[in-house]
C-alpha cells in the first residue's frame, strides 16, 4: 500500500513560524506532507473542498493550525472522516484559551484531536503515530525517537550536576 | 422596499428552548422570521448554502446560536456579507466561556456581532435595530419599548418599597 | 435617502492607535464617519447626549471602544435604539477578559454587538454590513472585498510553497 | 450634624433576595436607608439624576448591586463624588466573573469600592464603616459586632468538639 | 491483517457512566475494545505495563479518561508510541478546566489527542478514524454515519417548524 | 474636628512604584498620609498592631496594596473597623486574578473595599471620597476634579480630530 | 520521642462536613489530632496565638481549610515555622478558583502546602507523610494503604468487566 | 539519626534557572540535596524508579518542578509515600494556570504539596519545615530566618520614608 501523506493547513501565513515545526518533524520522519493556507472564514469553499478530496488524494491525516475563534480544524473535520489534528495558536485572548476551547470543544459526532497550544511538533508526531498503527517501520522509528529523548536528558543531567556543584 | 426577514439558525434542536425567545421577540416586533437547524459541523454544506442565498432570499440579518466550540455564526459569516449575530450557548466548559470565545474572537475581515450568553431576546432586538436603521416605523417601535421598560421598572419599584417597609 | 454616517467613540485617546483601523476601513468603504472621545465615566452626560441625538444627526450605527470595566458601549446603547457595536480593548486584567465580559454580557433589552478584543477593523465591517442591508452598492463592495481576501491568500500560498520547499 | 443616609440601588428586582441583606444590616445598625430599582441601561437618566442629587439629599454612601456586564455602580459613580460601593451579582457567565470584573476594573478617576460576589451584608458594613469615620457611636457599635462575632465562633467551637468526639 | 483493538482506560470507576458511551460507539462500529480501570496515581506500574504491551497485544489506539489533575493519558502516552486519546472529565475545578489543561498541554515529544470535556463518544469516533486510515470498509461506515447525522437533523427540522408555527 | 489621615500600607517595597500614585494623589488633595511596608505574612504582628491603633492614631481609612495571595487588606481589616481599601497588584498568576480574588472575596463581616488591579490613584480618591462624606471643602475639591477631567478630554478631542482628518 | 499531633483549623463551621474527612483519616492512621474553628478575619488574635504555640504544644503540622479569599492557612503560616497545609474550599467564585489562588500563591518565605479543592482526606495523608519522614511504622502504614488502594481498584475492575459485557 | 536529604527533580533543564533557588536555599539551610532531570513523560521508568528508592536512599522529601500539563510531582507521588512538593512552572497556557491545576488537583489518596507558581525558594523552605518537625536545630534556624525577614523589612521601611518625603 502506498504511504499516506499528511496535510498541514493553517488559517493564516502568520502561523507558519510556529507551524513549520510540524513540517520539519514529518520530513525528519520521512512522511510526505503538503502545507497550505486555507481559512475557515476567508476561503471556506476551498477549505471544504480540500477536506472532501483529502482521503482520495492520499492523505491519512490533516493537521490544522488556527488562533482566536479557531474554526479551521472543525471546518475541515466537518467535511472528512479522516482524523483531524488541531493546533490552537496563542495570540488571541486569555493567553490562548480562546483558540484552545474553540478547537477542542467539538460537538458529538465530529471530533478534533487537539494538541497543546502552539504544539506543532506534537501534532506531527501524533499524525505519525496514527500512520504507524499499520506501519511497523514507522512505529520502530517512533520508538527509537523515545530512546533518543531519554539519552538527550542524560546529557543534560550531566550539565546540571556541574551547575549544581557550582552553586 | 419589501421588509427584510431575519433568519434564526441553531446548531442543535436542544438550543430551541433558549432560542425561541428570539423568534417570539421578532414576532412581537412584526418582523418576519424563519428558524432552522443547521450545524457548522454536521450539515456544513447546507449551512454554507443557506448563507450564500440569504441576501437574495430577502433576509436582512442572520442570528446563529451554538454552544461549545461554537462555529455556526462564523461558518455562516464566512459565506455571506449580511450581518451575522452570534448567541453563545451555555452548557459546555468553563460556564459558557468556550462558546463565548469561539463566537466573538473572529479573525479580521469576518465579524460576528456577539451578544451575551443565552442572549436570544437581545439577538432579536439587535437584528431589529439593524433593520430599523432605514425603517422609521420600526425605530419608533423600539423607542416605545424602551419607554415601556422604564415603566415596568416603576411598577417593580412600588413592590420593592412594600418589601423594604416589611423588613 | 441620504447615506447614514457611522460614529466611532472611544473611552480614552489611548485607544486611538487601535481604533483608527475602524476609521480607516470606513473611509476605504466610502462611509462617512465621525470619531470622538467620550467616556461613560468621565463625561457621562456628553456620552448620553451624543447617543440620544445620534439617529436624528444621521448616524446609522455607533462603534464604541473601551477597556477594563468597559461601560461605554452599554452606556451609549442605553440611550439610543441604533445598533451599537462594542470593541473590548486589551490591557486591563486577565488578558482582556474584563473588557470582553463587560461589553458583551448586556442585560435583556439593551444589546451590544460585540466583536473580538481590539477588533477595530471588524467593527467597521460590521457597521458597513448593517448599512448594506438596504444599500446594494455597499453590499457589492463588501462581497468584492471577500473575493479580494481569497486572492491575497492565494498570493501568500505561493510564498508558503517556496518556504516549505526550503525546509 | 444630621445622620447621613445610605442608598441601596439594584439593577433589577430579581437582585432583591440577595440585596435585602444589606438593608437588614443597615437597619440593625440604626442607619437610615432607601432602596430603589435603577438600571444603568433601562433607566439611565433616572440613575444619573439620582446620583447627581444624592449628596444634597443627605446620602453619605451609595450601594449598587448588578450582575452580568454590571455597569450600575460605575454609572452612579460617574455622576457623584460620594463613595459608591459595588456588589457584583452571580448568575451571568464564568460563575460571576463577568459582574466582578465589570464592577471593579474602573478607570482612573472614578473608583468603585467593590465587595465580594453577592456580598450584600459586607456592602452595608462597609457603608457603616465609612459613616463611622466621624461617628464615634457607630464606630463603637461596629467594634462591638466584632466582639460578638468572636463569641459566636466560640459557641460553634463547642459544637464542633462534640462532633469531633463522635467521629 | 488482523483488526486492531481499541483500549478504553479510566482513572476511576466513577468515570464509567460517561465513558461507556465510548464503548457503546466502538461496539456499534464493530471495533473490538477492552475497558479497564487503571490509575496514573493509584496503579502506576500496572498502567505503565499496559501501555508498554499495548501494541504487541493488538491495540491500535488507547482512549484514556481522567478528571482533576488528569494524568492518565499522559502516563500512558509516556509508555507507548500508539496514539493516545484523552477525555478530560468534568467535576474538579473551574468547571473542568483542570482536567482539560492537564490532558492537552503535553510537552514536546509526547502528544495526547484531546477531545472535548466528557467527550466519550467523540473519543471512540476519533479512534475509529485512526483505524480507518487503512481500512476502507470502516471509512465507508464513518462516511455513512455522517450522512445519517444530516438526516437526523432533517427530522428535527420538521419538528422545529411545528413548534415555530405554534409560537 | 481634626482632619483624618490616610495610611498606605504595602506588602513589599517592590509595590512602591505603583503605589506611590496613591500618595501623590492624597498629597495633591491636601490629605495627610503615611506609608509603610507591612506584610501580612512576614510581619503579621506589626500589621495587626498598626490596624488596632489606627483609629486612635487619627487615621480615617487604610489603603493596602498586595499581590499574589494578597492577604494584607484582609489582615488589616480583621483588626480594625476603619474602612480598608485593597489594591490588588498584578504580577502573580493568571494576569493578576490571584490578587484580585484574594482581596475582594472577603467573608461576611469583614469587608475590603477593592479597587482595580494596580489602581493606586483610585484607592486614594476613594479614601478622599470617604473623608469627604462629612467634609464639604474636600467634596467640592473632588467635584472640581471631575470638571477638570471633562476638560482634559475636550483637549484630547481636539487632537483626535486632527489625527482623524490626517488618516 | 512523643508522637506529634496534627491540628485541623477551619475558618467556619460550615466547612466541617468536608473537613471532617481529614479528622477521620488521621484517626484511622492513629495520629492524634485536634480540630478548631479559627478565622483569619473574625478571630485573628486567637488564630495567631494558636500558631505561635503550636510547636511547643506538640503539633507537627497544621491543616487549614478556608474558602473565598482563603487567608487562614497564610495567617497561620505567618506565625509558625511548622509546615502548614491548606485546603481551599469550593463555594466562592469561579468554581473555587478564588480559594485555590488565595491559598497557594504565597509570597517568598512563607509557604503553604496546598492540596486540591475540598481535598480534606489528602491533607490528612500529607500530614501523615510529613510525620512519617522519621516514623518508620507510620511510613509502613502509608505504604500498606497504597497496596490496599490497588486492590480496591482490582475489585472495581471486576465489576467493570461485567458492565462492559452487558453493554 | 542521619539527616535526611531533599531531592529536587525537574521535568526539563529549562526549569533550572528558576529551580536553582530551591537548591540554593537548601544549601543555605545546611540540608543536603540532589538535583536531577527526570521527566514523567520522557523518562517515566527512571522517574518511577527514583521515587520507589527515595526513602531507602535517605531522602525525606522530594521537590518536583514542571510546567504545562505538569505531571512530574504526581508521577513521583504515585511511587512513594514520602511527601512530594510540587512547583508549577509558568510558561504554558493561561499564564501558568495549566501547570498549577495539573499539580494541585490530585485525586484522593495521592497528595502533592503545591506551592506558588515558580515558587522554588518556598518549596525548599517547606521541605525544611517538614524535616524540622523532629529537628529542633533546623526549626530554630527557620525561626531565626523569620526574624531576619522582619528586619529586612525594617531596613526597606527606612528607604520608603525617604522616597515618600521626596514625592
Amino acid at each position: 500500500m502506498e504511504q499516506k501523506k499528511v496535510a498541514i493547513l493553517m488559517g493564516s501565513d502568520s502561523d507558519w513560524p510556529v507551524v513549520k515545526a510540524a513540517a520539519a518533524e514529518l520530513k525528519r520522519l520521512g512522511i510526505p506532507c503538503e502545507a497550505h493556507i486555507l481559512s475557515a472564514h476567508r476561503t471556506p469553499a476551498a477549505a471544504a473542498e480540500f477536506a472532501k478530496n483529502a482521503r482520495a488524494a492520499g492523505f491519512g491525516a490533516i493537521i490544522c493550525a488556527a488562533g482566536m475563534a479557531a474554526h479551521l480544524a472543525g471546518a475541515i473535520a466537518a467535511n472528512t472522516t479522516l482524523p483531524v489534528i488541531g493546533i490552537p495558536m496563542k495570540g488571541g485572548a486569555v493567553d490562548g484559551l480562546d483558540a484552545l476551547l474553540a478547537t477542542v470543544q467539538m460537538p458529538s459526532g465530529i471530533p478534533v484531536a487537539t494538541v497543546a497550544l502552539n504544539g506543532a511538533k506534537n501534532a506531527a508526531i501524533l499524525a505519525a503515530q496514527m500512520l504507524a498503527i499499520t506501519d511497523e517501520a514507522l512505529a520502530a522509528k517512533l520508538d527509537a525517537d523515545r530512546a533518543a529523548m531519554a539519552q538527550q536528558i542524560a546529557a543534560k543531567e550531566e550539565k546540571l550536576q556541574a551547575e549544581l556543584a557550582a552553586l
